[in-house]
């Protein structure tokens, strides 16, 4: 188990909903929550990381903007996304609105706690990559001092969900994942490989109502995800996961990887590994072939004991 | 180590004539090779394999021959192929015509030695699949009677070598993949993510011109594959790979997966895991991920000292 303290950068929607949750339910203390576009909007993901973080009782945890897309162009979130997510990102439940973002750019938050915290941080990332590839390209050596980086993103063995080749994370800005990915610092990738057989049903989340107001929410929220996440009657706990593996890595099984993301033509958003010696020399991605699959069990049972909790 | 009797199931071009080389050097018994299209035509790799035996001291070792091409198509070799293995298959170097094949279809004779040899048979399938498919879907649970299938072919990590998606023994024949990889039986598959990393350099084949006719013959023609499989100075020792493989399994790491072969559309020919629990009930493929990196060096030894031999 880890006993570090997590910096969670977020598209906020349902599953990173669930992954705050999860965080929060296994006593992780949050350093901060750093937001990009992706699921949402960038002031969306703002606005759901804050009322979540009230209505799980840390208000105190603060919230970091990042840039409203690439090369200045706002980001327009896929008709997809506003279906799997609803249209406000959180099933389209309505929380009550608390509190206000700290003052800070994303990538900056993001430094200023690597500076801070150093070895003690994990820094994980459940949306895009932009916001860490940024704060890599201003200060590389001060995100090298952060205990670990764990990403949900990517498909190395399997296809891509959002096309054949891309999973959407890394879709939705490539350039980032390539910065990252070939940074050199040490992280785990915890991609489609291992996500999409993470799977949460209503009969679970049904459960969540009898555990208080919190529970009757978050069941509300993730009902609606499971309804529109795939017609396989379950979802997928893509970002609990992450959430998860940073806690304790001991979840998941990995292999170490060169990887780098393809940026252009019909593969953009692919994340490969590379395949000469020469190219091969730093394996700094661990990359989760396989994780425990008591997983979404052990998720139910520590958020039904935060529900409980929080009444 | 593993003493079992090997079937070569080859497109014999530069890297199935170092393979054949591999077994023979190591001792292994030979049930036979089968034949298919690929690298050469199915009669040439016949032709090859026929002369290469004949060279390495095995005249009596049976040569059967598969299908000629797909659906009744002849299949026709790419000119990348004709360029990287000579027009002959064997880097333009003339070896003297020996024997006949066996009156016996590929696919039959891989049938007959499952059944006669049973679990003292490793399959080793160094070109497209194909006879192998037929084979399986003539009689699956003869196939099933063999110890191990093991193939090289395929790029679960990294990208295909014809295509960003394929690698050229799937690429050549998508269905078969498909048909041995979700046929359920046991098999390794060695594919690009490990093969590329295994280099032989003209200074190593150099060496063999000093061990004599057979080490000289054989210095041309890797000599030839060398100088136009790439332009890195080296070659990759796919086949080679697959069968040391099957003949000392701890040379690989490997990790189990449920595996397909997409058959149509831009990545036709890419092999990819499965990623949802109803489709990974069965990991009957234990896909390498590395690979010792001695291996060409291992060669290397045992090669000369076949030479050697063989003066």
């Amino acid at each position: 188990m880890n006993k570090r303290k997590l910096l969670l950068d977020m598209d906020t929607g349902v599953d990173d909903a669930l992954a705050i949750a999860y965080a929060v339910g296994a006593g992780a203390e949050i350093a901060g929550i750093t937001c990009g576009f992706g699921n949402v909007e960038t002031a969306e993901a703002v606005r759901n990381s804050l009322d979540l973080l009230a209505l799980l009782g840390h208000p105190e945890v603060p919230v970091a903007a990042g840039d409203a897309g690439m090369d200045g162009v706002p980001f327009q979130v896929s008709d997809a996304c506003r279906k799997i997510h609803g249209e406000n990102g959180v099933g389209n439940v309505s929380l009550p609105h608390c509190g206000n973002p700290v003052p800070v750019p994303a990538h900056r938050f993001i430094l200023d706690a690597a500076r801070k915290e150093g070895d003690n941080l994990v820094i994980v990332c459940t949306g895009t990559l932009h916001n860490l590839a940024r704060a890599i390209q201003e200060d590389r050596e001060t995100v090298a001092k952060a205990h670990q980086i764990v990403f949900m993103g990517g498909a190395l063995t399997v296809e891509g969900n959002v096309t054949p080749f891309a999973e959407a994370n890394i879709a939705n800005d490539p350039e980032a994942a390539k910065v990252v990915l070939e940074s050199g610092l040490p992280m785990v990738m915890v991609g489609l490989d291992v996500t999409l057989k993470q799977r949460l049903t209503h009969e679970t989340v049904d459960g969540w109502t009898a555990c208080g107001k919190v529970g009757e929410t978050f069941a509300r929220i993730a009902g609606y995800y499971i309804d529109h996440e795939s017609d396989r009657g379950s979802c997928a706990l893509h970002d609990p996961l992450a959430v998860a593996a940073a806690i304790d890595p001991s979840l998941l099984t990995t292999h170490p990887f060169s990887m780098t993301a393809i940026t252009e033509g019909p593969a953009a958003g692919r994340t490969v590994a590379r395949s000469f010696p020469e190219d091969c020399k730093v394996q700094n991605v661990s990359v989760a072939l396989e994780a425990n699959p008591g997983f979404s069990a052990q998720l139910d049972r520590l958020l039904r004991q935060l529900f409980t909790e929080l009444g």
